[in-house]
């Protein structure tokens, strides 16, 4: 929808004050100054008569003013008129997200951080009123702004600012609550970063603030993961080694400073304009990010440091972006669903579904979240680092050359693989790996214990280091010359991985009386290449027979980008980070019995082969 | 006072209940949980009989308890009973700041920083709640404290606080707002430190902000000085030169770190439990230190980048205390009348005087203010370096050597010099430069218009580099093996200084119908030091014949140090500043006039002597 039409009644005013009377939703970056040049309507030609074009309307305006464009400050129509307000000039705009998702939910464009025009007077000889001062009874008197502050380092700005402007300043405001920085004349580009920190990988979106638009994506793997694969680790890491927290913790600081800086680059602006930082992490992620000891959370019952969303100063934290910029942290429920699965919950409008719903973060740990009846409730398994290709024999990440989809020939039981950018195969992603799971227990090779069929006589099938193994891929057409392998070991675990997760979702399913689930969401890096029948095949979830599974991309980034881009969505989460249940699977001996029921495929009975 | 007596009503509750319920001045540290052992109390003998005394009691009291002394949280009279709150309890106490001035005023000690104990309760399985929102709501339902903010790095000594902590936590607030450090159990030392940050000199006052005790006092030679001597000066070394502001900057931040570790050391304490620190400093000096440009101050209309009073992160400024303590600066008036004059008038209650009162802060600067029928008016003159002892030929700071004292026979014009610390001399402060003028004029070797007596036949009365000059220390005397001299280049400089004070204060005085002043007092370094006699022969104030003049030392850091304790006198030190009237001399014409006959020696007119 381009155009916002709106009849403004006659008048002696402008169209600018004519549109606040109806309350249109018309921008004006410079509250009506008639400096900024971003009030841009559109007159339906009608026949009333309009004031002509002023000077400032031909400079802002040029060519669109033969298209009927005008600047809604400097137009005085002497009768009734219909405008168009065009996209660009409307207050509250929805704007869609790019996304690897599928059809994201449209954002409402409200951020924290804003900007506003302050026309500031001179001081008076004996009669002195400081600058700061002066500049807050302007904010005040302009746009009723009261109680402000002013961060200590954009007031270093407001002497320049104020000297070298012509009819006044920019103040950028956080929250309507904290000048966070100045400048002189109109407004500059207002940009924020939204990051998803996870024990493998970090992603960070650079959003501009003001069109929704995403302006670079930038991701690295975590580099924390020299102190360990799982966050477990991590924390054992930090009780036995001096300073290992503050190691962990300038290790991910240095990791996102250096995705701010290649996302700045790829963008072309400067990281000083980032005014704001959303993150959403897993809250071991967070202690670490944030300088809190995270021994707690490997300890009944527990405990996190806290728990309802924070706002602090980037520079407290050692972000390099603008120095009063602000970083705000998503909520955490438990130790073990952070921020990240807050911001899933919020990508996904899981808290709003009408239907049985299950969401999984499939990553290092296994959020699992069950929304039914008006009811949310979660839980954290250890699926460990199977589903990232970690401990796996010719396991590697979801990048260029990693098998991600395998097809097995019933008859001959010769193998074709899909490999990322369909480079020569290197190893198995996550993806990989359960397709050729799936497919091999459809062809009978894997039974439901996870065994190999010994009865299969093929020459893939074979013994290898790690007891039996079979041959996806031979070294001649392998692109590190080695005969890429699923093992046995590995088919084991993958197997407490599944099932670690299907005892999680079996148990919130139980909680609902055993409702069944319609949906479910697949999140996480991998998430979206999971082919659905493949996670039928293995029994990765419960209901996964019937119900719709849809893989809904990085949800926990672009949870993030909402909480960045919309302060609402903030409070929201934070409502649904209350009513969020937590069930801790540790203290259950139920979970235990479902977790060793889970480790079979049985689904392999329906594949049963005649060798 | 030692006591104070209350009766206390006969219940079933504790004396300290009880006391609560009658708001008698009771301090308990820890809020009644039967921990902190501080809540003493003497029992009169009434024969009324009381519960006995606890395991507490006795560990905390030891011998007093055969002295009458009870805890109030243990003891439970069965009837009524008198009690005195001995000094140490009560929760507000008067104490008297050491200080250089006569008669420093009592204090109340309302410091802004305070701590709280509370009990955080642990947290439960599958209902965990974090360490942050227990401790939260712990000092919620203890001390009905709401929207506490809790400061990133006081957060991160939370887990380590609650895990080692056997009954609960100690909380420092600040300002009843922000958390700003945890420890385990009961209260560490809570201190402060005030600073008075002057042009050429910078002095800072280790304090208790729990006894008001006066731990330590460092200062330190301003070394901006080596950016230039006065504020403008050093205003144009920041416009000529790159990163000009902020050398200057790091220079007195540097400097500050300095003093800061030596009363640490000096006092035996940890630097990182200076909690708050308070700075009056003048309007360039607070510019400097907080890396405002001051090139705004020496240009028409000479406007402050602000002028309220401002709180802000220590960690923020650079300064080396504890990591969430906070600064206070103190608020400016104008360019050239600072937090200084503002410490001073709180420090010597000028504002509430009810005999016209005129306060001189002698220093490189001189501000003067003027009190009169409720009303505050204030002016700022470039007195120059003189009375600092600078620009003059033997002129040197008021340290071991310094002349501060000069006596001249009327017969023989012999000299006898008193030195600081009675050393041989070596030079002159300003001070002995005043008191040496003084003595010449009353002799009449100077002459109404400075000029020196050339009638006067005296070996000591002769030619030298600069013309005329008097020699007040033969050099076999002096330390330093030369004749120390006053030259008639001294002179004038002398009457330069002199005669912009007077002229200020006379043109203030002009503003309230030429009321004559009855007191004046003299702050700064060396106030008290200025003979009043001195003072009426030089002409150096109006009404320096018929007024008291009293030296109040060093009035600023005294104010410094009344903020840091009394979180009231913050609120009155800005309310003042509201009502302080400020006056440009620069605009004046009759200041230009009353400069020029400012600088006679009239009272040379009554000592003219025959040879």
């Amino acid at each position: 929808m381009p155009w916002k039409k709106a009849a403004v009644a006659d008048g002696s005013r402008d169209i600018l004050q004519l549109a606040q009377q109806i309350d249109l939703p018309l921008r004006s970056t410079c509250g009506g100054k008639k400096i900024c040049g971003k009030c841009r309507v559109i007159v339906e030609e009608t026949g009333t008569p309009m004031s002509k074009p002023t000077e400032l309307e031909k400079t802002a305006l040029g060519k669109l003013l033969q298209k009927g464009y005008r600047l809604a400050c400097e137009t005085i129509p002497k009768g009734p008129v219909t405008v168009k307000i065009p996209e660009e000039s409307q207050s509250k705009r929805q704007v869609v997200l790019t996304s690897d998702a599928p059809h994201p939910p449209p954002v409402r464009l409200r951020p924290t951080v804003r900007q506003y025009f302050a026309e500031v007077p001179s001081p008076v000889l004996n009669s002195v009123v400081g600058d700061r001062e002066r500049l807050l009874l302007a904010l005040q008197d302009t746009y009723g702004l009261k109680r402000l502050t002013l961060d200590p380092f954009a007031l270093r700005k407001l002497p320049s600012a104020l000297a070298s402007a012509k009819r006044g300043v920019t103040a950028t405001l956080w929250n309507k609550r904290d000048i966070i920085d100045l400048c002189p004349g109109t407004a500059p580009r207002l940009v924020g970063m939204a990051f998803d920190v996870g024990t493998t990988t970090v992603v960070g979106y650079l959003m501009d603030l003001e069109t929704g638009e995403r302006l670079s994506v930038t991701s690295a793997v975590n580099p924390q993961i020299v102190f360990g694969a799982d966050v477990i680790s991590r924390i054992s890491f930090c009780q036995e080694n001096e300073n290992g927290l503050e190691k962990l913790r300038i290790t991910i600081i240095k990791c996102l400073n250096g995705l701010i800086m290649d996302a700045s680059q790829d963008a072309e602006i400067d990281p000083d304009l980032i005014m704001e930082v959303t993150v959403a992490g897993n809250t071991v992620m967070h202690h670490f990010l944030t300088g809190l000891d995270p021994r707690y959370l490997a300890m009944a019952p527990y405990a996190p440091v806290l728990q309802n969303p924070e706002d602090l100063k980037a520079r407290d934290l050692g972000l390099e972006v603008g120095k009063s910029a602000y970083v705000h942290l998503l909520p955490l429920k438990a130790g073990f669903v952070g921020g990240d699965t807050i911001a899933c919950i919020l990508a996904t409008g899981l808290h709003r579904t009408k239907v049985p719903s299950l969401l999984v973060d499939l990553g290092t740990n296994g959020e699992i979240v069950l929304a039914c009846k008006d009811r949310l409730i979660c839980c954290s398994t250890a699926a460990g680092p199977a589903f990232e290709g970690g401990h796996i024999r010719w396991g590697m990440r979801a990048s260029a050359g990693a098998i991600e989809k395998v097809k097995v020939d019933p008859g001959t039981l010769d193998v074709r693989v899909k490999t990322i950018t369909g480079k020569r195969p290197l190893g198995l992603c996550g993806s990989g790996l359960i397709s050729a799971t799936a497919e091999m227990i459809r062809r009978g090779i894997i039974l439901e214990k996870g065994n190999f069929n010994k009865e299969i006589r093929s020459p893939r099938l074979r013994r290898g280091e790690d007891g039996g193994e079979f041959v996806l891929t031979w070294a001649s057409e392998a692109g590190n010359n080695h005969d890429i392998t699923v093992t046995q070991k590995d088919v084991a675990e993958l197997q407490l991985a599944k099932s670690a997760i299907c005892a999680g979702a079996t148990l919130l399913r139980e909680f609902f009386g055993g409702e069944q689930i319609r949906r479910i969401l697949l999140a996480g890096a991998f998430g979206n290449y999971v082919d659905p029948q493949d996670a039928c095949t293995l029994d990765l979830l419960p209901d996964s027979h019937t119900a719709r599974i849809i893989g809904v991309g990085n949800a926990a980034g672009y949870g993030a980008c909402l909480a960045l881009l919309d302060g609402n969505k903030r409070r929201e989460g934070q409502r649904l980070s209350k009513k969020l249940q937590y069930q801790e699977l540790a203290a259950t001996q139920r979970f235990q019995d479902l977790f060793i029921e889970g480790m079979r495929f049985t689904s392999a009975r329906d594949y049963r082969v005649n060798p």
